[in-house]
Formats: C-alpha cells, structure tokens, sequence
C-alpha cells in the first residue's frame, strides 16, 4: 500500500487501514486497561517507569507507546512520552472528561458479535443476534452500558437540563424513560432543586441509576419504576418525559406505540425531549448520525436512524401537535421537542 | 463526542472513533463477502438492485451502502451509489488490483485472537497466543497468508524484480525463502526469462505458490523445497536470495542464525535482497513501519519492526560486508541489499 495518498492515483492505503481498523481498538482497550494514560499523567514517562508502574514488560510498553505516538495520542521525545491534549482530557483517569469505560460497551463482546454477523444482518435486514428485540429485557446488555457510558452524556444532559427551565428552578415532574446510567435525568435534578425524577428501565439497571442519583445527591428526589417502557405505569400530568436514546431501537410502529404513551403521561403544556442520532433526508450526513444506522441493523431487529421528517411523522401519528429540531454544539445527537 | 474538531478545544470524536473502530473492518468484511463494489462495477447502483443481485434485504444494502458512502468509499446520488476511484480500483473483484481477499488474512481469527490478547502481551512483552514462535510451522496462517495477500506484492514485487537486472536476462538463481504465495520469485521469473526459481515455506504453503507459478507460466523454472528457513538444505551459489517479511517474526539472534545461512547459500557476488517495514530511529516514524512492530507484539514471541542500524548490525555479524536501504514508491516497505 503506498505510504502517501496522492491526488493522481489511487491508493490502497486507506483501504488496507479500515482492513486492520480493529487493531486500533484493541489497542486502546490494552492502553484503557493497562491505564497507560494515567500513568503518564502521574509522571511516569518512559517505557522502563511505564513498564514499572503499570506491571507490563518494557518491551511491550515501548512498542504499545510507539504505537499511540504513530496515532497521535502521545508524543515522544528522545524517549519520553507525553499526552496531546486530547489524551489527557478524555483518557486520563483523573481527568473529569475521562471516557476510558465506554470501551466496556462499545468493544464489548455482545456487540463485537452482532459486528461479527453483519454479512447476515444486510442479508436479513436486521440483527442476526438473538438479542435484537429490545422491548424485551437484556439487562446484562444495558447494566454494562449504565456502568460504561456516563461520561459521554455531559453536554447533551447539560443542554437537556437547560430546555427544562431548570435554571428558573420552577417545579417539575420529569420521566426518564430507558434512563440508564440515569445521568440525563439526574442532571436535570442537579440543576433544578424543585425537579422530581421518575426514571424507567430495567430493574438492574435502575440499580446503577439510583447509585448515581445518590452519588449526585439527588436521591430524595429520584423514584425508580422499573419495568419495561411499553408496560410499565408511568403515572401522568407530567412537565417533561426524556426519551434519550431509545427510539432508534425499534421500528416506526413500535416509537409511535412508546409515544402515545409518552403523550398520555404528559401534562397538556408538558413537552416530550428527545435525544436521538438524525440522519439529514439523504441519510449520509452528517457523518455519525448517518453511520448510526450500521450499529442498529447490526444490534436490533429493526432499529434506525430516523430523519427529522420520519420523527415528525411518528410524533404527529402519536397525537403530539408540533415537534422542532435543535442541534446540541459539540454532540452528534440533536434534540427534539414535541408539544401536545 | 463533538462532530467536528476545533483548534482550541480537544474532542472526543477521533477516541470514540478508535473505540469502535471494530465496526469499519467488520462492514468492509461484509462489503466484501456479499461482493457489493463488484455488483456496483457491474450496474447494479440501487439498494434495490444491489439487493436482488447479492441475495441480500433492501434495508440492509441500503444502510451498509450508506454507511460506505459516509466512509467515503461510495458516492450517492437521489439513492444510486456510486464507487469512487479508490473502490473502483481496489475493491472491485473485475479490477486487476483488486485487494479484497487481503481481508481474510489481516482480520482473521487467527489475527483477531492475537489482537484480542494485547494487553497480555504488552505485559509478557510477546504474544500471548501459542503460535508465536514462528520457526515452527503454523501451515494453517500461512497457508491462509498465501491464499489472501498476494495482491499486495505488485509494486514490491516489481521494484525487486528490477533489482535483480530482469531485463538484462542474465542467467540467474534465486533463492526464495518464506515465499508464501510465492509472487516475490514468480515476479522475478516472468521478468528474466532464465531465472530459476528455489522456493523454501512449509509444504502446504507451497502448494499455493506452485499453483501460481503454474499459473503465470514459470512452472518449469520453479522447484519447491519444503521445510524449516532454519533446517532445509537450501543448495548454493545463489545469485539473489529473497526474504521478504520474514525477519520481523524473529528476535536478533534468530535473525543472524537465518541471515548465516543465507550468506552460505549465496554466491560469492550474489545478493539478498531483504523486504522489511524499517521504521527510522525514532521508532515512530514513517507511520506504517513503525505501527508495525505492533502487530508483531499481538502475534510472536519476539518479533519487531528493526531499524536500519539493528539490520545493519545483524546482518554484518551474519558476514555480509555491506547493506544498503532502498524505499520503494508507493510502498510502505523498504528494501535492503546486502553483499558478501
């Protein structure tokens, strides 16, 4: 493969790297696991004081560390390495941005074998795996994504507390549906004093979400109501329902099911938010938006990436009068807001 | 994570990407085994089409379609895909560069189990799979290496074919040791039309290459000699001696003890001519060569990607009076010419 691409003649380089592209994740899950990047916050910034601290060989070390310098998330000087900014801001453990325990979940084994048997999935047209109906319960799948994925949830919960008027602290009845780690719902609770939480999942990982409610210090405020989010009571009259994350598992008729309850519970001037990948109309854009469709034909039976107008469509069909589009500034998702 | 990256602010985007960067092999595998640049090649340019033609659902040709026109290796136009110039020349099975197979040895299991077992290795500082000593023979890999990666020799191939004064004809004999598919020799052998051919792998790996010499019209000039780099009687008075991709497997020591032999093997003018990623002394760089030493962790007992000056210093300890390093255009791979 060429070592540079040039404007005349094709290379296979781009190619060869998507062919090895798994490498790059195990990598870093061996750099995550070992805490390489912590360690080198902490001081230790050769392959010797990195092999000391972290237990490894120095052999490894120093060739796992070339490795990261080659991808850009180290530098190296005369044997020394250091972290880019980006490295210390989102892979070192002391650092309050730190997304090192999403690899639990997005390189977990579960979906490294829905991965595994795409070739099946596009011959199917949904999941090959027999964990891809997801009205039904795999709470050893979602407790692993409640404990992994907090941290990615920062500025999409920030932006959600702030469409809750969380600021003019006015009472507020909010659900969180599929709440999860439950950190959507519990910034809202953070923010505003005079919000109360219901949170919905299943009851394993309600246990995550209550932990972190504590942790938070918002646990008197926090009511979990574990269940299945087509079954479960959700009780009514409330100011806001959260739909973070959840429709993109189902196909339509099955979000217009979850809406309509979504909109029995709502207070008349209540509003239904909801974060969600929103492909453009020509499904390729914004980039990860659009490849968000991959990882549900991978994982579920029918889930997608719906566009603005399809979420529009479902809403309208589950009796919600108007819905808007707000993009967050730095997050993928984008939210939308739905009036009775 | 944040769509886009600012100067002043670092983003989660490229460590999220690296998390699941699993799922670019995994769709280019698919892409692969349901054949779908070929199907493009041929007209087939809706996911309709591309359906009915691979046997595959609409829905999942249309979100894997997407997906590569997200990745870049298609374009779409009101729902007809396109192949760009990279997957038209790379990725199409009627084009003569077509790399596709390569996918089968560079994400096998085999592969993937080495990779999966990284943070062991970087404590072990070797693999830790029980296939790291490649002096023993691991015919199942190799005979998949042979089977998957000849595509990628062609400009190599060439530029040592050169080497070796193909077009001057001159009577010649060359020793082609750890020759897998065999292209390396076969190359040489349609270029100067009174070269010999001696071809050293472990005998289920020969088969393939005689199976291509017979197939490029050099049978006759081709002999294989089965077994052990390290054991087989390899004859003498060579004019050229190829080792292609061989040394990395091995620590130092093991290097020499082959790099003697071939000095034996050889004629008192002959040459080998070494094929090697050789990153520069800073180990980091140039970005393929050095990344290399990486897979030969994950996969052998010592391996590694050396530089000029250790290659320089083995093979003078082995008796060879002088090497000298050529780049090759377009390759990541240099080449090393050694004299005796």
């Amino acid at each position: 493969m060429a070592a540079s691409r040039q404007e005349s003649k094709p290379s296979p380089e781009r190619i060869f790297n998507t062919m090895v592209a798994f490498q790059e994740t195990e990598a870093l899950k061996a750099a995550i696991e070992l805490d390489i990047f912590t360690a080198i916050a902490e001081g230790a910034n050769t392959a010797k004081s990195l092999a000391a601290k972290t237990g490894a060989s120095e052999r490894g070390m120093r060739i796992l560390c070339d490795y990261f310098t080659v991808k850009q998330f180290l530098t190296k000087k005369t044997n020394q390495y250091s972290l880019t900014e980006e490295s210390a801001t989102f892979l070192n453990r002391h650092s309050p941005a730190c997304l090192g325990s999403m690899i639990d979940f997005l390189a977990s084994p579960w979906s490294r074998k829905n991965f595994g048997a795409l070739a099946e999935a596009v011959r199917q047209g949904g999941t090959a795996s027999e964990t891809g109906d997801h009205r039904k319960a795999h709470e050893e799948v979602w407790v692993n994504f409640a404990r992994s994925m907090a941290p990615l949830t920062i500025p999409a919960a920030e932006f959600i507390a702030g469409l809750t008027g969380a600021a003019e602290a006015k009472p507020s009845k909010v659900l969180d549906i599929a709440a999860g780690h439950g950190m959507y719902g519990i910034t809202v609770a953070r923010r505003n004093p005079r919000a109360e939480i219901v949170a919905v999942d299943w009851p394993a990982v309600l246990e995550v979400a209550k932990e972190n409610a504590k942790k938070f210090g918002v646990a008197e405020r926090y009511t979990a109501r574990p269940g299945s989010a087509f079954e479960v009571e959700f009780g009514n009259e409330y100011d806001f329902v959260l739909l973070t994350n959840i429709f993109h598992h189902f196909d339509p008729p099955t979000c217009e099911k979850l809406m309509r309850r979504v909109h029995q519970a709502l207070d008349p001037a209540g509003k239904a938010i909801t974060l969600e990948f929103v492909p453009n109309e020509d499904r390729v854009s914004p980039p990860m938006a659009a490849a968000f469709s991959l990882v549900m034909l991978a994982g579920t039976d029918q889930g997608d990436a719906y566009t603005f107008a399809q979420y529009e469509k479902m809403l309208g069909n589950a009796g919600f009068a108007k819905t808007t589009l707000h993009p967050i500034p730095d997050v993928p998702q984008q939210v939308l807001i739905s009036e009775k």
